[in-house]
Formats: structure tokens, sequence, C-alpha cells
């Protein structure tokens, strides 16, 4: 039977760490039945996200999902810290009462929880965990394939680095150019249907599961845009964004900001560094592996401005990093593509 | 049945990655009755590695430790990528067979092998994996304790980091300091009986336990040593390195490096960057999450070198970087713990 899915997004879908669902309805090819939400339900998800761009109705419960015929709940969220919430439990537990599947990107393993694991079956239905790290990784070897790789990088978490690649990705194609989106992180997985979550996987191991990424990706085409994690200067997620830094070996990097942000979202008071430092910060660290790289333009996450004012803000941001900027997601993904002067 | 060890180090007693046998020997507590070491055998242990400052046997096999009344057989080797081989696979199952339980600091965790899971439940013996995570982690709070928080960080893996930090902790108590040793690796863990395996948490929650052992270490003592790991220039582990730094929000850096040494041990041709570029890093990347740091002295590991080239170095590396240079397992910690200036 064909998943049909409904997008659980726990009364944030409005919310950026409901990033997983917002990537699946934009980016992904799979069938959504509706998004549930108590806090948005009535309207549609573009009507709340216009990013979303796919009208599908939001419901208030499960239990509404199953009656439109859904029959796989995908966790929508990313929630800090990644963990399954009491609240959650309950709905994933109707659910799967309800003769759904779940899937989720959780760190929390769905399949290793006793009460969902039992319920599911005597269900009868699948626990899918996005984020399971496969068997066998371990560290990097020295070589990088013979591959073009582009790495977005950011200047905090859930600011639309997986959206900038994928737009990439797609102008790539559109122009006729062999190239592959590299899924780092659970949203990615949920759209193209392979990758690893590199920050699921115990940490002496991020770099050689980046590596091992590259390797995959170089067998599928000659140019890999790797999406990024984290953040250099998050206070909780840095290491991840290093490790994948130095496991993927970038030639080429796109810096990503969403526009007005001053500090990290998760730890309010921990600033966000200017721009051109936060340019001089990542090239400067891909150089201590000696494989240095090159920020080569800036993608915007213009998102909550109007047009006028997304415009003046890319003014802006190149005036302040002498780099191209442009935000793909809103006016696609060209402008960045030519800035990376593939060969 | 108190423990009575043996340190399995697999033919590489002499080498550095034998670090988790060398530490244990040097600086833990515990009751060691000998080394299995089918390379080394014949010798005892100080004369092999002086550094271990412990005369005692070096015997060929499992068999003879088991003869010399040992009933635990820890793995004293931190092999790259962690991974059990199905040499040493071969000499666990004969130490099970002869009734000895088995202590490790392995990625594979003992425990979860079919094959001596089942071979030690026969004999009734136990499998303890030092690495293993304990539960609940997740990432860090915004907030550090109130306390003074040294860490030790580094050109590479596997250079002394453990041994430095070991150093000042026991130069710091014997002036009445109230200081804690914090253990963030296996071989640490084996000697003070507490703390995690940073590199072996899932990558999200690097930072987060690095926090969690510093609010654990702030109810033993207001001075803390927290024990690095890898190396920001470290291909396979810099992201476990730039977590830890997160996490444990240091007051002040301790820079250590091996004498001689110019590239990565892991990887040959990735080089180690000079002295003053390193400051400066470990520097910088502390001020990316707003809390700043500084390398107060470099700890400088001259083994291998005579006593008048160790101090011809330290005069160098103090030339070279303008900082307070000793080597603490040579000379003892008081130099360096001089140079933390602390209130």
């Amino acid at each position: 039977m064909a998943d049909r899915l409904a997008l659980f997004t726990g009364g944030q879908f409005a919310d950026s760490h409901a990033k997983t669902a917002h990537g699946i309805l934009r980016y992904g090819s799979r069938d959504v039945i509706c998004v549930v939400d108590s806090t948005s339900a009535g309207s549609t998800a573009e009507q709340v996200v216009p990013y979303a761009r796919r009208p599908v109705p939001i419901v208030p419960s499960v239990t509404e999902a199953a009656q439109l015929g859904a029959n796989v709940l995908v966790i929508g969220v990313a929630p800090f810290g990644g963990a399954l919430t009491d609240e959650w439990r309950a709905a994933l537990l109707e659910a799967v009462g309800l003769g759904m599947s779940l899937e989720a990107g959780l760190h929390t393993v769905l399949a290793e929880d006793p009460e969902l694991s039992a319920a599911a079956g005597a269900a009868g239905v699948e626990l899918r965990d996005l984020r399971a790290a496969p068997p066998g990784l371990s560290v990097p070897p020295a070589e990088r394939p013979d591959a073009t790789v582009v790495h977005t990088v950011g200047s905090d978490c859930a600011i639309g680095k997986m959206s900038v690649t994928l737009e990439l990705d797609s102008a790539a194609r559109a122009r006729g150019m062999q190239s592959a989106f590299v899924a780092t992180g659970q949203t990615g997985i949920a759209i193209s249907g392979w990758g690893i979550a590199v920050d699921h996987v115990i940490s002496d191991f991020v770099a050689g599961a980046a590596s091992r990424l590259v390797h995959e990706g170089a067998q599928r085409a000659p140019l890999l845009f790797v999406e990024g994690q984290g953040a250099l200067g998050h206070p909780a997620y840095s290491g991840v964004t290093l490790g994948l830094l130095h496991g993927c070996k970038p030639d080429i990097l796109i810096l990503c900001h969403r526009a007005g942000s001053t500090d990290i979202d998760d730890y309010p008071g921990v600033p966000i560094r200017p721009l051109p430092e936060l340019v001089q910060i990542y090239e400067a660290a891909t150089t201590w592996v000696d494989h240095p790289a090159r920020v080569r333009a800036v993608a915007v996450n213009t998102r909550g401005l109007d047009d006028a004012a997304a415009q003046e803000e890319l003014v802006r941001v190149t005036a302040e990093t002498g780099l191209p900027a442009s935000d793909p997601v809103r006016f696609g993904g060209d402008v960045l593509l030519d800035a990376l002067e593939l060969p």
C-alpha cells in the first residue's frame, strides 16, 4: 500500500522548527494527505506557511487524518534536543491504534520504545526511524573521491540550509548538469530517500559518516550539494557542524543566514557573529585539515520580508560581505549557482 | 572479589595508542597484575615505557595472565576507529573462558556482541563498557555553574592531554587546592571512576555531555581540570574536540603538543599548524559561542628526548609562542599550574 502521509507538527506548524513538515511539502514528491496541527487547523498548509506551496488541509487531530485516508504519520518537527514528549506520545499511540505507521527523525528511537513498539506490533504497523545510523560507520579515509563538493554552512540551525541546497541542486539539474543533493539530516532523507542523519551518529564518526556520503554521492553524480547542519557558533551543535565540514571536504561553501537574526535562536544572548566574520571562520576551519575552501556566495532567508525589503537586504549583504547574495527559495537558485563559478 | 587487572595491548604496548594501559599504570590506583602483549613480553612495563612507572611483568598471552591471578582483562589500546578486531576477539574469548571479566572502552560495545555476550553469560563473568553513554543526555543548558574550568586542547590526539590534565590536578591538590579531574574519555574513566566518553555519545549531545560533566564536577570541587579530546585539526575527530570545547566552556586553556610532531599521526600528509596559529585557533573558537578563553601555557610531551634536549625544546616553544612551557609528566605540574594565574 502506497504511503499517504499525515504530517504531525504538535501545534508548531507555523514555526521554523516544523522544518521537516515544510521541507516534505515543498520539496518532496510523496503523497501528503494533510497536516495534523491543533494551532493551525482549519487553514491550508500554504496559507500558514507560503513556502510549503501545497494547499493540503490542516486538521486538528490524528482522528481526522485517519478519516482522510492517511496511513503514515510523520513527525514533522525537529524539536530542540530531539526527544519525544508525553503529549506527542499520546498522539502517536492514537495514530498507531488507528492503523497508521509512524515515521520520525527524533533522537528518541521509536523502535526502541517499549510502549510504541508493543502498540505497533499489535496493530501491525511500521515504526520508521529516519535518524538511525547505518551499520559499519568509522573514521574517514584520507582520500576524497573526484567530485565537486558544494557545502552549505550557516549562522544558525533551522534557517534554511537544506532548502538552499535543494534549490541549488534543482537549478543545476535544470541546466542539464549532473548533480545530486546529499542529505545529512532527517528531513533531507525523508525528501530524497537516502542519506545519513550525521547528528545522530556517535561523535567520533561524524566526519566518517560525511565522508561516506560523499563517496556514495560521487557514484550518483560528479557535482554534489551537501546539506549543512547546525553552525560553528551554535553552543549545542557546533561539533556536528565541524565534523561534517571536515568529513565532506568541500571545494566551495555557501554561507546561509536568516535576515534580521542577531542571536542564536535556541540560545538567546549568544550573538551571531557578523557575516564577514562568519565567512572568515568557515574558510579558516577548512584550512585546519589542509583542504581549503572559499565561501562564494551568501544565501539569505528573507521569509517575512516583502519583495522590496528582501531585495534591499540582499544588496546590504553583498555590500557587507563583497559576495553575491540571493534568496534561492524566493528567487530561484540561479544567482547562487552562477556565483559558484563551476568548471 | 577485588579487581586484579591484566592490561591487554595486542602487541602495541610500546605505541602511543596503548595510552589506556599506560594511563592506568601511571595514574591509576587499581591493582595491575600484568600486561598481556606478545611483542613486549619478557620485559616489565616500565622498561618498555618508562612513563608507566610500574614494574609489572609483561606476559605473552592471556593464559599466563590467568596463571598470575588476573581476574579482569582490560583492553589497553585505543585503536584508530575504536573497533574490535578478529585477533583481539580470540584473546577476549580465551580470557572469558578462563573466568576473566572484560573491561573496554571501544566503540564496539562488548555487551551487544552476541558471541562475547553468550560466552560471558556461560562463564559468569562481567562485560564492562566504559564508553557506554549514560541515559538522558541532551543539549546543554545556557548556564555554566560557578567554577574555574581549565581545559587541555591539543595539536593531535594521543599526545598526552589526559596526562597533562591529571598532573595539573595532582599538583593543585598537592598545594591544598580543592580541584577535580574531569574524565572525558575511556582511560580517564578507568582511572578516576567517573566521567563520560564524549566521543561515543551521539554527536548532537557532545556539548551537552561536556556540560553535564562540568555540572557534576562543580559538585566535587570549585577548580576543574577537564581532559581534552582529539584536535581541531584532526580530520576524523575535530567535531568531538569542538563540541567538548563549547560544552565545557573553559576559562583557561592549556595547549598540548608532542615535541617534533609535524603531521597528524593518523593522517600523514595533514600538517599540524604552527603552535602560535593553534593558540589563535583555539582562542578564536571559544569566542564563537561568546565564552572567550585564553591559552595560558603550552604542555610539551618530550618523551623520547633526553633531559637537555627536552629543556631546549621548552625554551624553543616559549620563544615561539610567548607562553610558559613545560612537560608536566617529566618535570611535574607546577610550572603550568603557576602559569594559569588562578585566583
